[in-house]
């Protein structure tokens, strides 16, 4: 990595954390450029516009749930378990998906915006056991696997959970989605 | 009711506007009282601060989904339905739930908070048929009755749905829950 590089990155890594806690409108540059020691100058050189270094968070991170966690269309119960577990993981990354859905209207990332689609449409190719669709599935197993992150407004809030409790919630959304795709 | 009442619903209905569009850092005081020809000043008498304006305009929005759509704890699956519709027909007030999720960390509001985990309680001595948990369940219900609004971030995009898509979305979310429960 040249040194262009290595600034990028740290430019990326202060940016994701001060766009996941305070999203688009109130993230400050002037607060991302205070926590890595550089000035605001230096970051508009490297990425123009608070605008466009939102954008770059954004493609930097969001695609990471589909690289990381592969669809395994044979195996539904498991994707959905090794989704809970990325969700989990990254609350960040949730938070940043939040933002988006809320901010990035006029936002356009490169390829990632159709993962979801991709998936849906690679599921219904391989054939969808049980009696839902593969774009009803393929909206209820990353829903199901984040609803209990930080980002779900919806349910008793998720605060503090005990990892007992998130064993059994994990469990309990494996076994739904079982269920739906009849593998039980 | 009075003069003061009135003016205060029309602040309400414009902040409403604002902040379910922009979220608490992106709305301005300014545009809310441009929209109703009203001064700034105007609004910081009546509410204080944009914080405050911001917490009466939750206050005054998210407990509209508990009292419009009561828990039928004998019926989770016509339940969840009532909840689909909800959320379909007012992307405003999904749009608030997503805001204050992200931002409303700081934010106290009154007895609203803790209404689903008040459902949960009242579903669990209901007593909860099929196998999964009553807290789980009411994770699920709210939580897939809104999956296809603008805030659920993951999955197909739910833009430009034709209403026989959504009647069959609908119908599906409402199957889902048949089975968890036990009533398929």
């Amino acid at each position: 990595m040249g040194k262009g590089d290595i600034t990028r990155e740290k430019i990326l890594d202060a940016a994701t954390s001060e766009f996941a806690e305070f999203g688009l409108s109130g993230a400050r540059v002037e607060s991302i450029a205070k926590a890595i020691g550089m000035s605001k100058n230096h970051i508009y050189i490297h990425f123009g516009s608070k605008e466009a270094l939102f954008t770059a968070v954004l493609e930097h991170n969001l695609g990471r749930i589909h690289s990381e966690v592969p669809l395994t269309a044979e195996d539904l119960p498991g994707y959905c378990g090794a989704l809970f577990d990325f969700a989990m993981a990254n609350p960040e990354i949730m938070r940043l998906k939040g933002w988006y859905a809320l901010e990035g209207r006029d936002i356009e990332l490169g390829s990632f915006i159709n993962h979801w689609e991709q998936k849906a449409d690679e599921l219904a190719k391989a054939g969808v056991p049980g009696s839902f669709p593969a774009d009803f599935l393929m909206k209820v197993i990353p829903t199901m696997a984040s609803a209990w992150t930080i980002i779900n407004p919806f349910g008793p809030p998720p605060t503090a959970l005990p990892a007992t409790k998130v064993a059994a919630i994990r469990q309990g959304v494996i076994e739904m989605i079982m269920m739906l795709t009849g593998a039980k």
